[in-house]
């Protein structure tokens, strides 16, 4: 087996989710991730945990869906049952295609989404992980060979995650006790957000693998400005690009998109909350030096940042806080690796990509 | 798709587990045989079930016993729960290599079939089916192409089980009201025992597909006589060829083997109900028409029987009879297509593989 596996599955094992004697721990893996599967099982014999494993197919979650008359799903109480009973859960994503359901109708996976939410709500209060297997399907969304996919997947996944925590730990330090934020690319981009009394959360590889960013809740009605998304993100099949928004208190008052537009305006009226941001992160993971179409990796990929419509991670907002309630949270990136910068409470703490705790740059 | 694998995933689902909407399912199966688990998928959707799927690797599993330090393995808790909220459970075998645990200590595989008991117990009350994907490992082990194997399996699977049933039932009508059984082959098989007070079962592909059997327990201290297995059989990886047993008030007091005796010896030596006999079933299933050395085919095939050390079936032993208890229940096949017979209370019920039933032979 190629010995990066192993070390993946050490990463997620020893640093994600942190497993000891006597854990119960789900690994959910598609069918093409067996190899990754087999090496997380082996660490987990070494470890002394209880696994259980549950095949992910999209191709049989597709037959499933298409066959079903309804979209009245029920919850599936054994899959609730077993995860009251895990303490630990590992989600390993790869496909062999990646349009797999492509022809079901996004409505019925949005209900079975619905009724299987305890489920979901249930394993947010676990340790778990969402991690990547260099599969063909995304190597060909991110136009790469598999091979070259592979260097890229475990160059981002397999690094010193320590090291990488205390880098983050100083965009933390700014962040974290700040009120005003303003986000400056071009002239496309000049938008502004209080972000006082939220919690600013450091990410190095736990709950997602690759980790690699901070990220925040701005106050949902404090946002003002406009925003170009300049790169493209996939939302249920379909690429969004040259997303833009303009907010006027804390609210998306305009908006337009050069390709799908309509995706993004079915976005934006899911319900109130889906117009407003949840989330503000900064991605800080350099070894991500590339455009992949693939969330998990794009929104920490160095010398961006990225903003959510939508659901607010609860994580960020402390008690007493707004916290923005939404069905959505839908994740866009701005490219700040030129002719840009972010200021932090009238003072910019990074330009074309690069901190002042870097570079000591002169304003 | 293999529209027999439809067709396969459409008994399973609407005779063997009579899926009706509502139900919550399990369904595990090896990644090999995912299409399978698509088209059980699709029907599921079909019947308004709730499914989860489970992922059997055995590499997985190979890697996390030998990296166990210790035999000293406990319930996986989540694996029990989720158990106890399923009402359906469909495994699937197939494997790519048959030989996959060949390098794990057995004790540790059985070592952890006890730690794991409560969750088979549980599944033994619900409606579930064990049957079989057309892998090359199966296919392999039998000495035929996959190609030629996957026409044998849906042969086998893909039947009239409506008929079957009826024919089978001839034969439970003779056997369920019985008290002496003799079976004779050649001049190296005269065995005498008892089915007196016990029940058979009609065995036509409920929780085994391919069924094709019908099945009662011996009265354990009634068994006289000579029995040699002329089948070969592969238990815990190892063939055992030639096996010969002799029965005196129902214990075997010797034994021999052409080939893997100590194995057979091993088997003996479980505990004291391994030294009876907890089942004698006669195969009927005359799609199976060669060996294969799978037992869930081999014990069901036409002109042979098959007699097993160990544990009884719960179900062939009524409350008040003797019930043979064991840790083991190892199958063994005669062949009784030629020179063979088989007496139930004085009267040959076959002969040379016909049964009275169907061709009203002269004594």
């Amino acid at each position: 087996m190629d010995s990066r596996i192993r070390e993946h599955a050490e990463v997620i094992v020893d640093h994600s989710v942190r497993i000891e004697k006597g854990d119960t721990v789900r690994v959910a893996a598609p069918t093409i991730a067996e190899d990754l599967a087999v090496a997380i099982y082996e660490k987990l014999g070494e470890r002394g945990a209880k696994p259980s494993l549950s095949m992910r197919s999209s191709r049989a979650d597709r037959a499933f869906f298409r066959a079903c008359e309804t979209d009245d799903f029920e919850l599936p109480e054994q899959s609730l049952a077993e995860m009251e009973e895990t303490d630990a859960v590992i989600i390993i994503k790869g496909a062999e295609n990646t349009a797999e359901m492509s022809d079901v109708p996004p409505e019925k996976i949005a209900a079975y989404r619905t009724a299987t939410a305890p489920v979901q709500k249930e394993r947010m209060g676990k340790r778990w992980v969402g991690t990547q297997f260099p599969a063909p399907g995304e190597a060909q969304l991110a136009e790469m060979s598999t091979d070259a996919y592979e260097e890229f997947v475990y160059g981002a996944v397999n690094k010193d995650w320590d090291e990488q925590r205390e880098f983050q730990r100083q965009m933390v330090e700014i962040l974290d006790p700040a009120d005003e934020v303003r986000l400056v690319s071009g002239d496309t981009t000049d938008l502004q957000m209080s972000v006082d009394g939220m919690k600013t959360i450091n990410d190095y590889g736990e709950k997602n693998l690759p980790g690699g960013e901070v990220f925040t809740a701005p106050v949902p009605n404090s946002v003002e400005g406009e925003v170009l998304f300049d790169k493209p993100l996939v939302h249920q099949g379909r690429e969004i690009e040259g997303a833009w928004l303009r907010f006027e208190g804390g609210t998306v008052v305009e908006h337009s998109a050069e390709k799908n537009e309509t995706a993004l305006t079915g976005v934006l009226d899911t319900d109130e909350g889906a117009r407003r941001l949840g989330e503000l992160g900064i991605g800080m993971n350099r070894d991500i030096d590339r455009f992949t179409y693939n969330m998990l990796f794009d929104e920490k990929m160095g010398d961006t940042i990225h903003l959510a419509i939508g659901k607010a991670i609860r994580q960020t907002v402390p008690e007493g806080q707004p916290y923005n309630e939404s069905a959505t949270h839908l994740d866009m990136i701005v490219d700040m690796s030129e002719d840009s910068f972010i200021e932090v409470d009238g003072k910019v703490v990074q330009r074309n990509g690069t901190f002042r705790f870097e570079d000591g740059f002169e304003d």
